[in-house]
């Protein structure tokens, strides 16, 4: 007999009334001890905010997809949200076109796209064509629409996101998503033929070859950008929304296409001009208050420093941000939660599977003794070690907006 | 990909045979710290014996039903007894008349019936009818039965629970429950007319409906108790029992109806009349021995006192539960567990969806540092945050009931 996803007994209980939930992403903020610093970039940071946070606070520790796995952003923001990743999959081709504000349809077929640099033996020689200036990527795009025609009884569009990259969405009746990228993720190679891995994608297969062929003829002048890789096909169905779900009225404060793409996904709204980050503290405060009851504000810096392997620059971003927290806290929201969608250690340079460190503030909340926020504090904090979709249940709770399960 | 449902691996694993397990159940015990008291109503009581039994015992928190889900008592118990209570949905209507010691048969349609007083134009002015007396109750549903004459091949049942409270069963082929309540749950407007939801209830809202009929007309004269509102229709299924499911003989001790009924319904005993607490710790002593292997002895004062948000007298009535606990260490039970269905927390005046602190005593037992009983201690014990359905496991295996699994 299978169990329930837990998450869809909050869809029974929820109502749309209660409290506000403020949601504080700082993304990959978890980390490891780095030799000779001491500590991880938490422990290390001075960051007296934070720490009184976590001393009226509920903490724990998440495990965002499941225990060993390194979550990639979309799956990892979803399981804050309250989505099973495993259950709710949704891969980056449509969360780039979502990013975007591409106005994805149900059954598009969306796929991440490089420029990339082919030799005259046609073989990759860089896979992100010396990462092209933005606007040159966007120049590319229109020459591509204008002169590529594809034979179908649909249409395509093929959109810049930033430098090198862009986003291919054919639109049309029967189009499968079961072929595999044609980016062979290394150089010295020509790129992988379109193939279908299954009968579904052979309309796809066909539509991508033709427009593959008719764009290495449009790019066959340009010095850097003379070829495309495509991967991640992703056939883009809808998922349930938030306020369909949880009856929460959501709003975004990112700036990075992925964070805004994974929350247009769920239907919450997001800011169109969101600035750097002291500029999206300011928006928390400046929409904060009847039109929505739930808000994400999501910090990239400090996963693009672990990332980076910048152990130093991560401490001092999670200095600044701490600056910052007084901001949220002085709008009392009824839910307050501080947390991320994965680590990133800096000694690592990139995502790991480690669990986040949590903290919850409210006036229900079972306050511990965990007094800083850190990995190694928060793991003795009462919320325990837990998979990263029980954050919403908590977070619903503890803003009174479930009912009492059974009489 | 569905997880398997752990609780239906004690099924295979249980044997008939083993050491003898004691639940004392503190309804509501798990609390919050209250403002300007010092801590929450556990922390503040004075509870030697109960502090003893941790420091000899495993401790921990279990998480009911699941992460900010606060339960009703049915799926609160159900989780203790190893029923994951999202797959055993069990309303009150079907509690209530299996906690009134009335046989439900398979197929019966069990509801909750108040008595109310409707005005003279039919609305409802007081859903509990001035809460009547008992026996006032008994002579209206003795009325009832004689007057009311239903057309169907079938019969029902209209039985006094307590004050105002009755149920309704009706009992007949091919009555389905998916009808909404009468009970507009407020005063100033006339009851809801029965309707069915599907077509498989139409049978039963035309049972009701001339019963309804019926009743008004009996009831005219009446000062107080001049209608009836019907909440809760549910059809009852037969869940296996705790003998089926884990080989225990099961006894319950509990003078509240819902427990009794939850009792009941999966197969156990109920001891006919409990008495007050101080009797419930002698019955306990009395029928201890060879007819049984599982003992659940409930108080509902904490959560009653929690509920009234009273928490000096929840913290009182802790202190007196205290003295008793000797009278169960007397018998030196297998295993011995103290715990609750859920947290009633006096702050908030209700359930609440706060794990609750559990300790399990037995010669088995990893004995851990915890030296108090109460939700902040037990956090810090071997047991971890579980859910309640481990609970089950946990002690079937310090009763030496599971065998090995796998060779």
């Amino acid at each position: 007999m299978p169990m329930a996803d837990i998450t869809s007994l909050w869809e029974d209980l929820a109502w749309e009334r209660g409290g506000r939930i403020v949601y504080l992403v700082l993304d990959g903020v978890g980390g490891l001890i780095a030799p000779g610093r001491g500590g991880t970039e938490l422990q290390v940071a001075h960051t007296p905010h934070l720490d009184a946070l976590a001393r009226a606070s509920t903490c724990g520790q998440l495990e965002i997809v499941g225990p060993g796995i390194t979550p990639g952003s979309g799956p990892g923001h979803l399981s804050l949200f309250g989505y099973d990743p495993v259950r709710f999959r949704v891969g980056r081709g449509v969360l780039s076109a979502l990013g975007i504000d591409f106005d994805l349809q149900a059954g598009d077929v969306a796929a991440r796209a490089n420029f990339a640099t082919l030799d005259s033996e046609g073989r990759v020689s860089d896979r992100r064509a010396g990462r092209i200036a933005t606007d040159l990527n966007q120049r590319l795009c229109e020459k591509i629409c204008a002169k590529v025609s594809l034979d179908f009884e649909g249409q395509f569009f093929f959109e810049t996101v930033s430098e090198h990259r862009a986003v291919l969405v054919p639109r049309g009746e029967g189009l499968g998503d079961d072929l595999p990228d044609t980016d062979p993720q290394r150089t010295g190679i020509p790129p992988n033929p379109p193939k279908a891995r299954h009968e579904s994608a052979k309309k796809t297969v066909r539509l991508v070859r033709s427009f593959l062929d008719q764009v290495n003829q449009v790019l066959a002048a340009e010095a850097k950008a003379n070829g495309v890789l495509l991967r991640g096909f992703e056939r883009y169905e809808p998922i349930p929304s938030l306020r369909q779900r949880f009856g929460l009225r959501g709003v975004c404060i990112a700036d990075y296409p992925m964070y805004r793409g994974v929350s247009r996904l769920i239907g919450m709204d997001v800011v169109p001009h969101p600035g750097g980050v002291e500029a999206r503290f300011e928006t928390l405060q400046s929409i904060y208050g009847d039109d929505y009851d739930f808000y994400f504000l999501h910090i990239k810096k400090t996963d693009s420093l672990g990332e980076d392997a910048d152990f130093d620059q991560k401490v001092a971003m999670l200095e600044h941000i701490d600056t910052l927290i007084p901001q949220a806290l002085n709008l009392s929201p009824d839910v307050l939660v501080v947390t991320a969608d994965y680590s990133t250690p800096a000694i690592m340079g990139g995502h790991s599977w480690h669990p986040v460190p949590v903290m919850l503030s409210s006036r229900y909340a079972r306050i511990d003794s965990v007094d800083r926020f850190d990995e190694y504090a928060c793991a003795g904090g009462m919320l325990g070690l837990r998979p990263g979709t029980h954050l919403m249940g908590l977070a619903l709770a503890n803003a009174r907006r479930l009912q009492k399960y059974g009489a």
